[in-house]
């Protein structure tokens, strides 16, 4: 099968016109088909302040009201993709910017309220990547927002790490998949305080002893869950790094 | 040749809920193929006011400067185009939104300074519809952005009804086109005080006597113009009709 780079970026690398430029440039460098999946940084918080809308954040994780939908609505699928689809143009990359509600790619429900109501937030039940896998067959950069829809009209904010994850399992079945995640680090480090102590690989079962050591732990043991995930889904290989590494292959791969 | 039914809607249709979603339900009656072309109306002025951005406006011209360029990107790509994407997925039609930069589908060129600055407004270069009309073939149903792309990675502002009609003419080498124009009024009206005085045909040579007549003036005589150009382009027909009318044929014909 052929090989498909699936990139997810986020946080300040979008933020900023330079950084961005230089992920782009990076990431047109990458042989063969690619997608790329963002998020939209803090982009949305500042517009959000702006207009004086308070978002409210419980348990670190930000709530979806009405008016804060707009607002994701425009700054990720409109400002921050669009953005990115034209810069990719100017690299000659035929990028096309999509949302999960574009040809039905992505469909979610809207998370039900448990403890929490974490409002207009999306768990994906079905992803459909036939028209997608032709469009990359065809030399089409998809650029997917993480956004999604209900099927009932309503989007809905989603994930982009999940978003990156299941997109990359569902094409799993038409390419031979390399998932990359953009970190602020190399990569997962063996000691916090040394930013060159990159571990270069992890499997399984070296995952299990690196966590029992306390060497692996906090918010990076459910990205490598998700990791692991992705790789027992048909996923080729994960790979961790940082922005300027994606087309180095450097960082630290999950297999 | 299949026929395809493009149409353009604008202005207060697609900013107030409620006429929106009676115009996508008798949008989504028309029967077989079709495309909608979408302006942004005034919400992308009142987010600009929010902001505090300053609205120019010469000879009734908005001046598109880049924080207006921002606001129109988020507005127009973001939150009107992917709000009629998740609505029409509902309606059973599998929609695709997109600007010109998307699939490098119309790409355009600052308009140059002669006696105005009108900032980032593109006028089109070239439109390349090969996978466009792949995509409609396999019953997607496009939904476009007033945005273009100038190729070296910058957005730019695109008048609504120039897009609608030469992504009609582009697209009848493939289909045949019928490209509807929503209008406040019935149709062209003989007596500007009688909304039941519509024009049900009018051709070339008709035109002409109207004109002289002055039945037909002011602001209509440029969009007929269009039509007319569109029709010498290979467009089957254009109609100019309201809103509600878009399914049922009714208005003023142009042939």
């Amino acid at each position: 099968m052929e090989q498909l780079t699936i990139v997810k970026v986020g946080g300040r690398i979008v933020e900023e016109h330079d950084s961005l430029q230089r992920l782009l440039a990076d990431f047109s460098k990458i042989d063969g088909p690619k997608l790329l999946v963002h998020g939209g940084g803090r982009s949305a918080t500042q517009l959000a302040e702006k207009l004086q809308i308070q978002s409210r954040i419980i348990d670190g994780r930000r709530i979806t009201d009405s008016e804060t939908l707009k607002v994701v609505t425009m700054v990720y699928a409109g400002l921050v993709n669009k953005t990115i689809v034209a810069q990719l143009q100017a690299l000659h990359l035929n990028a096309l910017g999509l949302t999960g509600a574009d040809m039905n790619i992505i469909l979610s429900e809207k998370r039900p309220v448990a403890t929490i109501d974490y409002g207009f937030v999306g768990d994906i039940k079905r992803i459909d990547v036939s028209l997608l896998s032709d469009l990359i067959r065809r030399q089409i950069v998809p650029v997917l927002a993480p956004l999604t829809h209900d099927g009932k009209g309503m989007l809905l904010n989603t994930n982009a790490d999940t978003i990156a994850g299941e997109i990359a399992k569902s094409l799993a079945r038409s390419f031979d998949v390399r998932l990359i995640f953009c970190f602020e680090k190399k990569g997962v480090l063996r000691n916090e305080s040394d930013d060159e102590s990159v571990i270069a690989e992890i499997t399984r079962s070296s995952f299990e002893t690196f966590v029992s050591q306390g060497i692996i732990r906090g918010g990076m043991i459910p990205k490598l869950e998700n990791a692991f995930d992705a790789i027992r889904s048909g996923v080729k290989e994960v790979v961790i790094t940082q922005a300027s590494e994606i087309h180095s292959g450097k960082g630290t791969r999950i297999i």
